[in-house]
């Protein structure tokens, strides 16, 4: 991270005039913005950006990012929103093209805070092969906010003729969870609280664009991909067991929470696998490939700790069971709500 | 407008659990937002929309909208969300293929205000004759958001081979406005400050795309097309004159601005060539196409006061000149901030 451009013996924080289309915005553009995410070519400066896109469909999706505190173990908010976004690309089997970036500032905001969100943005982008190619500036009165409010949108090439989607998922398929759960949650928690755990938990949160893409130029069988976000593994494994009517069987002792992770849940009455990941997905694809998708996955380093965790059955109930490390069974449940807020 | 599907005897407001990733989540989106943007096929729904994109190169913007009051004379936060991003995109010269919405909810919304806002986002979406295929929900603290942030982006299809933007204006373009300036600022500041007037101020947010791409359509040289949002005319002249070294001089007897927002703009010391519209924009081509480009516009009823209010000359100093009514001449110079801040 370089030093914040900004002149800050004139401005140290956000004013509401930094949102309002005068000098001030031209200002904190160039010297947080654009120097953080790199300036268009002078006199091509728009609203839109323009994309060499090819041909073919395109994936297109958004997310606003809240979570609280703004910098925590492994992560911050700007490196979780482009995360978060070439995710949800990759998720569609599409690779990347441009993200976008939407701040809503709170008046008052420190520019040096400001300017370590963008430049972590900015670093997450170039590490994800993705630039932020356009954006734009709110500021809203103090108290209206919360220092810092991110949405990001992204536009990713499909490069491939699979349909991956939810209703694909068919009788028979392995869950394949791409390495251990919950510890972004309980990274955030830990901060947020103020909590001293025995060992430092640090947040998944990073790309998977690497390894979700591995699989499908592998030429995989993949049926759904989804990354373990809100919610957690419980709330992916219901959405599936629920848009395609199959019960899908887990195995608890399979499925990997480290140690430290499971005793800080443990502590707070939480359940690690409804808690949200930011570097997570489950896979799913037939028993009979699985262990080459396994070989695939393992080559990434995000991704090395993947496992076969349950499996697709013929049942028609549309519920998702669990046996647990006693022997037992029991149902796994969409929870109401989130255990942990403003996570994600 | 239909009535708020929500079933308000539960949860009359938005509650944290609404943001969770959980049922409570689920019946949000299914029953607010799936229900107002239209859902996709079952065993579809994914994080990203699939866009068929035809080939050549796109247009992608994103707009956070966080205007106070969220209804107002004319429109609301939501249709105001949709204009802005269709008018980024047609402003690109792009024709405009899908939009995203992320919502930030404060907890303690009112379901109906919400389904208001949704509800009109679809009408005008509807209007524009584009989706809202993808979006995203995060509920923040009460006391830490206001009400509903909107943070709208999309994707267009380029469809001409011009090359649209500030550099390409040249001395001897024409300024043409597309018609009266300042109401969607004057009606915004009227309603938040109670003020009444004489007439009824209604905002002028409204998508322009169907006479921008009309322009295009009809094979003129268009070298640069802006809508007149945040900073009015004069920040759009201001960037145009800055980003070529150019002379813009203007009429101010030939920029059309009502005689009840002139008034307006008077008793509150406000300048209307710098206050915010949301549905009006500047067209810059060669003077000998003026007339057929003022043709063209008046054919669609939202451009029908399109008229000629300056043009660009030779002398090389980037700065923006203004012929008075009364013969005097002064430069008409970039505010530092905005007169009027959260109106867009």
């Amino acid at each position: 991270m370089n030093a914040c451009p900004f002149p800050i013996e004139d401005y140290p924080t956000v004013q509401m005039a930094h949102g309002g289309g005068g000098r001030l915005m031209g200002q904190l553009i160039d010297k947080i913005f654009l120097t953080a995410f790199g300036a268009p070519p002078p006199g091509q400066r728009h609203d839109s950006a323009l994309l060499d896109a090819g041909d073919g469909p395109l994936a297109f999706t958004t997310d606003a990012f809240v979570v609280r505190p703004m910098i925590f173990p492994g992560g911050d908010l700007g490196s979780l929103a482009v995360h978060g976004t070439v995710n949800d690309l990759a998720m569609a089997g599409a690779r990347p093209l441009a993200l976008s970036a939407a701040f809503i500032l709170e008046e008052g905001l420190s520019m040096e805070t400001l300017w370590r969100i963008a430049s972590s943005m900015a670093d997450a982008a170039a590490d994800a092969g993705v630039s932020i190619v356009t954006g734009d500036t709110k500021v809203v009165d103090r108290g209206k906010g919360d220092g810092i409010y991110i949405t990001t949108s992204g536009v990713g090439r499909i490069t491939h003729d699979r349909s991956i989607a939810p209703g694909e998922v068919r009788d028979g398929d392995v869950v394949i969870v791409s390495g251990d759960l919950g510890r972004h949650g309980m990274a955030v928690m830990a901060e947020r609280e103020g909590l001293e755990f025995e060992s430092d938990i640090t947040s998944d949160s990073a790309s998977v664009a690497g390894p979700a893409l591995a699989l499908l130029d592998a030429g995989l069988s993949i049926h759904c991909l989804r990354d373990l976000t809100r919610g957690g593994l419980t709330a992916t494994l219901n959405e599936i067991a629920s848009a395609t009517s199959l019960r899908i069987e887990i195995e608890e002792r399979a499925v990997p929470v480290r140690d430290d992770v499971s005793a800080a849940c443990a502590f707070l009455g939480l359940d690690p696998f409804q808690v949200a990941c930011e570097g997570r997905f489950a896979i799913f694809l037939p028993a009979a490939e699985a262990d080459r998708a396994l070989e695939v996955l393992r080559a990434h380093s995000v991704s090395e700790g993947a496992r076969v965790v349950g499996e697709v059955t013929g049942e028609s109930d549309g519920r998702v069971v669990l046996a647990s490390t006693t022997g037992a069974r029991r149902l796994l449940d969409l929870p109401a709500g989130e255990q942990l807020p403003r996570i994600c």
